[in-house]
């Protein structure tokens, strides 16, 4: 993982920064393995979960909330991990300052008092920006979350591994919902044994963001589910995006409970011929909004995106949508999800899949099937 | 909830304030009733969920991300609701630029470009105040947070209300945990019908952080539920901490499968009696601190918290703990929780309780039983 801070270097370059200070979960996972357990929300005792700073080759600390060691293990071993009070309870805390402290004592001891910080200008709490600018004003600092979001955008091989697990994840949910699924149950029930499963594959709890939803609520694409109950004749639109140790996956599979129209089936065979179109003309250096326009110009337009990049944040770039002339890239993970809505029924499919070489191959592994 | 917005006069006359920029989506539920659901993390698209722009008795603008518009219908309708863009996918979304050019018109049309206005310091990201800094430097940015977390201490009837419905929930966890848990069952299992049985009562899905241990795992105060199995004599302890719409319930109970050993059933004794102590001991101008002592008196020490308050945060002021001598009021919502931990097994105990004018209803109605 210690590469992936050795990559900080071409932003240094290019952006003329002499140490970065990082503070959005995703950058601070990708760069240290260290993932906060979003599940709960933000933490009432933390300023921020993490925070990285460092000066490539020279130094690096990750600044972590005192409670939160329980993580400790998804951690690089290279970094120096030190701790801001925030959970005491014999004295009172004072985060904030102690959080600056150390970050002083970072830019202290690397002679950065004149330098330029490359930050995460949407990722950092005004209140440690304000602190660290008046102690010390000759800091420049600096925006670089477009590079980073560049950087994280193509992934490693372990990255890689870790997405092709939580793919496997969705496949379960999906799996699930396609042997499970019955007239008579609802929404949440079938939800609930989905994600039941998907947990016991590894033994903890698995933060799953997930439309499920049957009947009319298919049409408008989806939603959370209900304690809405399904019913014969009814589609189920079911999209998993698991999060396994701060790596997403991503699946959408519509299923039929019992016989569907003709123009049902019809429409599900459009919406995977779609998807197919896509997966067949992914690889290096086609544009993000050629895949876009390939699939919509199969099956008509549908109002999100065709697609996108999936890796330590759920969305994000690239960004397969129609002002997207961005070329695709090797080792780049995306998601394609194209779609048709009905006034009274939906049908979204949606497969994650690595560029290669020369193609895609596809991380989740289930099929789309329409039928139980 | 417009009488929340009036609360802010006394911020404004004590701090000088002429309108507040609110950020953290705590301060933004209380305000305006307006909840992020939480539970897929930070979204891709926003900067934040939700900023409330206020002067009192003159102007207020929501700010929404337009990807939130679905959480409508829990908003106070006295409030002007506005959208910053963020999901767009037919040309780029600018959800920083947008987001500023919003608050700076509330600026405008309000007269404060030299004005004093209050904020959450750790809750705005860098980006926002950089950027009305630059366009409004003679606007002074003064730090409300400590303020803020005062007035949302003290409970309203509707908060109330929905404080208790939560703590239902948590109820509901606790009688799931002590009717089903059997020998041969993983934690995961347990977890996952008590989840389930707390969604299908509202219909919808709960955030739930939660401790849910077995055997030796309770001896460390718990953690999350793993695949780990059930095994006859095992002390189970489930600490619930559900939220229903943004305010939080809380709970825990600790269970034996089987029968327990005579100093298990003592030390249990032991902790519910230190409960009773300090609900027992609740009312309006008794200080935090003498609760928490009466509780550590009774029973020993334990490295934690003997409880906090509840509200639009899990934990929050006042903390009951060893360094506070602030004085507990009528209508704090508070959940004590004191604990034996030995070096096998651990016992902890916890209720949810409204202070009143002359001591405290308890909002958990679960009995802590020991033995199924």
């Amino acid at each position: 993982m210690t590469s992936r801070i050795e990559k900080l270097n071409g932003i240094k370059k290019a952006q003329q920064a002499d140490a970065f200070i990082i503070s959005s979960p995703s950058s601070v996972k990708y760069f240290s393995g260290y993932f906060f357990y979003f599940e709960y929300g933000p933490s009432p005792f933390q300023l921020v979960p993490a925070i990285l700073a460092v000066v490539p080759e020279q130094d690096n600390c990750l600044l972590l909330a005192d409670n939160e060691m329980a993580q400790m293990p998804c951690i690089d071993p290279a970094l120096h991990v030190q701790t801001y009070e925030t959970y005491t309870f014999e004295r009172p805390p004072d985060p904030a300052g102690d959080c600056v402290k150390k970050l002083a004592e970072f830019i202290l001891r690397n002679k950065l008092t004149a330098s330029r910080i490359g930050i995460e200008r949407n990722a950092l709490p005004f209140s440690i920006a304000q602190m660290l600018q008046e102690r010390f004003p000759l800091i420049e600092w600096i925006n670089v979350s477009a590079a980073l979001s560049r950087l994280k955008a193509i992934k490693d091989m372990d990255e890689i591994n870790c997405i092709r697990q939580a793919a496997h994840l969705a496949d379960i949910g999906q799996a699930t919902v396609l042997q499970f699924a019955r007239e008579g149950m609802s929404e949440l029930e079938l939800f609930s044994l989905a994600h039941k499963n998907m947990e016991a594959e590894i033994g903890s709890r698995v933060p799953l963001m997930a439309d499920l939803s049957s009947g009319s609520g298919t049409a408008s694409g989806g939603g959370m589910p209900t304690n809405n109950i399904i019913r014969a004749g009814d589609l189920i639109l079911s999209d998993f995006t698991p999060c396994l140790n701060g790596y997403w996956g991503d699946s959408c599979n519509t299923i039929v409970i019992g016989t569907p129209t003709t123009t049902q089936r019809k429409t599900f065979g459009l919406v995977r011929e779609a998807l197919e179109i896509g997966i067949q003309a992914m690889k290096p250096g086609i544009k993000a909004n050629a895949i876009d326009r390939l699939m919509r110009s199969h099956i008509g337009n549908y109002p999100h995106h065709s697609g996108h990049g999936v890796g330590t944040i759920y969305h994000e770039i690239p960004r397969i949508v129609p002002y997207n002339d961005v070329l695709l890239e090797e080792d780049m993970v995306i998601a394609l999800e194209p779609a048709i809505y009905e006034n009274d029924y939906g049908i979204r499919l949606e497969h994650l899949m690595l560029i290669t070489s020369s193609g895609a191959e596809v991380l989740t592994r289930f099929q789309h099937c329409f039928e139980q």
